[in-house]
């Protein structure tokens, strides 16, 4: 049996990186982390109360969660500090990385590739939160790997609340191809046509487009490697998209085309399984219509201060030129009642959402 | 002026004829509702407490809530049982129906063509929500419009809480073939790739894919009828696309084509305006870390009211179970050194963020 964990070191304070942090730091675990950007690092450091007493000796286990071109040569470096060095490493693809690794001195067998399905189109410290595994596919590529180092990157994964699914780095680089790689191609190419776009036209845009270019907020540093690192797995997909992309503007004037183009749409988004995205939180939604003006905010939260209830999140929508906005407060569902009756009595105007 | 608006027939018992009953009813406005089909007719009626005192000389208003294809044959429906019509559709083509109309005995001023930003990919009566327009973009082609309908279909809009826009039909089929046709094809052409994927990779789907397809749900009859009715003014547009496409696939190996497709989308997106209707703002972003539990939003908002700045927006990561959250707010440029300073100072844990 592994030691349980109980010294962790991270090499990368972006979101991922100090997400596992939080997780680990709730769980008990002493974390450590580090970044070449110094702001990034020293949010992260804030975050996880890494007091800088590193204890080599101590450190059972490092998570290096850089961009995937980088792995290799943070895995180099921390060998020269550290030559009993274990390593688990969390990018988005595996094929391109175990080559790199297989490069530098570092035993295979203290390399445990792995992937959290759970990036966001946000980043940095400042998006991290401890719960973002949670029911989230976490996959490990375990052939191979050094038992003792497979039992804590296992712990690891365990306590972060991740959904454990082994696969080989083939069949792991073909699934993100089709499942996170083409969204974010699809949705960064609907974003780039924008440019395009007259300016009054983009005035009409609504959720459906920014719920299908949210992804195009990413990272083009970050993906720019992941795309191309995974081109080999990619380029069928791409060719087949391009086909049916073709075929579709062929028969555009006629609506049996378009309409057994949504219907194929429909039949494919069916097959996603419902079971590891993400144990979503069932807050009570509130929405309250509001003056959009200084002041509305500080006291809307004040009401709810009142009854001393938490506010799990907020939303603002305001419309600058126009005089309402509205919020939509997200609170306990057993809370829920009693805030809007509690704002209703105070004359707030408010309406249960979903 | 025209009469206050008292008596409204729609006809079209779906999403959005449900829904434009609904915000009528709560502002006081009797509405009758019809549709083809019974069952949909039925809830809808009951929702909107349709009494089935049908009183023609006191009908107003006919809004048409139909696909379009079937716009022009209600019309000529209606204009028999009521030769006085008076017309708003609120489909999502314009230039078609207009057409459609032409030919019916309609007088083409007794016509008023609008649209109702505000689809979304679950349809019928039992998603129909009265604040589904609140805030939203609702486009109005109002040339030749005789006055006094055009006063009532304002009139509708206000009450529904649109924020009118106003288009001729050509300048909006370009606008919702960027924002709203575009879109809906990458999503169902998506989400149809997922058709040929293996059923094991589909496990590892997670937010992004989910988010990317969640317009792929939307229904192919309405939706063929949609693209093929818009044909022309998407051609282009999916041209254009196919030639991105294209050249990513001819670059696939290449870090700097990929980074490029996603920085280019980034920038598209940015283009996006923030709340309808406004130019997209760049805001000071400022990431507060504090502890998780009741009281210290309202501390944080006090303490932005005491130097007297606009929280523009504001967001809470949060992990239930652990003692640390983070909030991020955002404010006008000139006020972020300000607020970070003035934070500082009060003890509270700041960072700038992006």
């Amino acid at each position: 049996m592994a030691e349980k964990l109980t010294h962790i070191r991270i090499v990368g304070a972006g979101l991922i990186g100090t997400s596992i942090g939080l997780a680990l730091k709730g769980a008990g675990v002493k974390v450590s982390i580090r970044d070449s950007e110094a702001r990034a690092e020293a949010l992260a450091r804030d975050l996880l109360d890494d007091l800088d007493d590193e204890n080599l000796s101590l450190e059972q286990l490092c998570i290096v969660a850089t961009p995937p071109e980088v792995i290799a040569h943070v895995v180099a470096e921390e060998l020269s500090r550290n030559p009993g060095l274990r390593v688990m490493d969390v990018s988005s693809i595996k094929t391109k990385p175990l080559l790199d690794i297989s490069k530098t001195s570092l035993d295979a067998a203290f390399f445990a590739p792995t992937h959290p399905m759970a990036g966001r189109e946000v980043s940095g410290p400042e998006s991290a939160r401890g719960d973002l595994f949670i029911g989230r596919p976490w996959v490990l590529t375990s052939e191979g790997v050094d038992p003792s180092l497979l039992a804590h990157v296992k712990e690891v994964i365990a306590i972060c609340g991740g959904a454990l699914m082994i696969r080989s780095a083939a069949d792991h680089d073909r699934a993100v191809a089709q499942v996170s790689h083409l969204p974010q191609i699809l949705s960064s190419l609907l974003a780039g046509s924008l440019n395009r776009a007259h300016e009054e036209d983009l005035e009409l845009a609504g959720s459906g487009l920014r719920d299908t270019t949210r992804l195009a907020d990413s990272n083009p540093e970050l993906w720019g490697q992941i795309l191309s690192g995974n081109a080999e797995a990619l380029r069928p997909l791409l060719i087949s998209l391009q086909n049916d992309l073709s075929a579709f503007i062929a028969g555009l004037d006629e609506n049996a085309v378009a309409q057994e183009v949504i219907a194929s749409g429909r039949r494919g988004r069916a097959r996603i399984p419902g079971k590891h995205g993400g144990q979503s939180r069932e807050y009570f939604l509130v929405a309250v219509v509001i003056d959009d003006k200084p002041g509305q905010l500080a006291a809307i939260i004040e009401s709810c201060a009142q009854i001393q209830v938490n506010i799990e999140d907020l939303q603002i929508e305001h419309t600058p030129g126009q005089e309402t906005g509205l919020i939509t407060l997200s609170f306990a569902p057993q809370d829920g009642q009693k805030v809007m009756s509690h704002l209703q009595e105070q004359g707030w105007k408010v309406h249960p959402s979903r």
